[in-house]
């Protein structure tokens, strides 16, 4: 989508909107001082630099609204522009606030934009224009990806277990912990492992993926959790004192029959039984890289493994 | 999490906050009218309302806040909020600021205030305090999830097809697109289906997971994508006339062999010639619902099928 979106440039544009700005709109247009009535319905047009976008909405970037104009100066600007976007059809706007232009929000609330998405240094706000329809924007991130390790050392059947320090009733789980933005599912397993307990293990498969809504620490957003199959490489339990009450070795069966782990503990308990018994084969999800349909990008595709005739 | 969330009960601050709000600093606190030197640090105590939780951060909702403070009083406020928490040891502010309030915005980031997330009214803006580590707060939803469907007629081995209006270069790809909040992958699946070409279909499995990330229309997250197995329940194909520019039923080995489909496109169709030839279970990670650990929640666990004796 990125490389559709272009700069408008607006006719006289760089040269009106220093003027506007300045909210002399009673000033000359150099470019069709010979014509008043156009020159006046330009200094009521747009002021705001904007870009366009494929569903028909603009983004505007509060940036480049100088520091000393007051709220009330951007209410004009915006009111202008709004109608001006209005009478051009848009359908949607998108508008990039920097967090020391904040005192913007409120008079665009007022205007009926609401919040889309902030994060760090700048939020996002969108107004839905087109009254014949609702709203067809998308909403932000609705998921939060979490990933742990089932490390299995196959010769003894035992697999790595930890408590969580901060848990009210602690269970025995698998070491993981939340992606970091942009990293890999297998990358979060191995991370979170030799955080959490100091073993170095290498990611095999996906063994299961939990969607769970209105996750409690998801901030109203829902979660997915991967378990993925890994092998020990290192053997020596080392647990990050901040994260973990006990960590330890335990062999699969008495994991499924404690008391201390949750039915999704037990399913990944009974699935590597069966993988024990029957071959990982059985069991694992897999994946593989695809470069994308987005130029430049590759992403990973999991399934089950294909027969050699198909893949 | 929630649940461990209580409501701070400051000495007097019930009384105190009115006054402190009005500015009053030198009022008196009838609660400790003996004790001067006490009632003076009251006043320039934290007077604003927060929740603790149990990772050593508060929480503060600006709400509290009476509409006709300005931006220095707010200033005040926050800055003898500030030294209160940070004198009790505390790691992490997190302030959430009504989207009427965006006026304090400015003020708070020039403490060092950033934001975290944010939607429709309101904002949540977060302040790591404790100097002897880096933040250890959580990010924010880093994935949205889409999904699609492949409908397969398992009979004449025709699968339902889509191309996208707003493509540049539309391939021949499965109807599908983003889970609404709190929506099961399942029913992502029939919705999209029947909205984008009028098919009734009934989910059987997920055949592919796809993460991809700095996915273009993702707002700088990244982007899991689900296919999956559906069977049809109508045949009849009406296609939804904003998204889709062409829709039909094609054959598996066509689509195979199609030079306007993607890799990924192409791995499904062999997972389904696979499972037509060999059984689905082959292919197919099939689900169940689970009990959370977290009271009064469910959720979706989803892995390969165990033999009976396992289930």
């Amino acid at each position: 989508m990125k490389s559709l979106i272009r700069l408008m440039t607006w006719p006289h544009q760089q040269k009106l909107l220093s003027r506007t700005l300045g909210l002399q709109k009673t000033a000359s247009c150099r470019h069709c001082s010979q014509q008043q009535t156009i020159e006046a319905r330009h200094f009521k047009q747009n002021p705001l630099t904007f870009t366009e976008d494929k569903f028909n909405g603009v983004t505007v970037d509060l940036a480049q609204i100088p520091v000393e104009k007051s709220e009330y100066d951007f209410q004009n600007i915006l009111e202008d522009a709004l109608l001006e976007w209005k009478s051009l059809g848009k359908r949607a706007v998108w508008l990039k606030v920097p967090i020391q232009q904040g005192r913007f929000i409120p008079v665009a609330a007022r205007k009926g934009f609401t919040f889309h998405h902030a994060e760090g240094d700048s939020a996002m706000l969108t107004l839905w224009m087109d009254n014949t329809t609702e709203s067809r924007l998308p909403r932000y991130a609705t998921h939060q990806v979490g990933v742990a390790g089932f490390v299995l050392n196959e010769k003894t059947g035992e697999v790595v277990v930890v408590m969580d320090k901060h848990r009210k009733r602690p269970l025995w789980k698998f070491p993981g912990g939340l992606s970091d933005l942009g990293e890999d599912i297998e990358n979060t397993a191995e991370r979170e492992v030799f955080e959490e307990t100091g073993i170095r293990a290498k990611y095999q498969s996906i063994l299961t993926m939990r969607q769970h809504h209105d996750h409690p620490s998801a901030f109203g957003r829902s979660d997915i959790y991967i378990i993925c199959r890994l092998s020990p490489e290192t053997y020596d339990l080392h647990p990050c004192s901040t994260e973990i009450s006990a960590c330890q070795w335990m062999h699969v069966k008495e994991l499924l029959s404690h008391e201390d782990t949750s039915s999704l503990t037990k399913t990944l308990c009974k699935l590597a039984l069966y993988g024990l018994e029957e071959g990982f084969d059985k069991v694992d999800i897999s994946s593989e890289i695809h470069e994308s349909i987005y130029q430049g990008y590759q992403f990973k595709l999991f399934h089950r493994p294909l027969p050699k005739k198909w893949s």
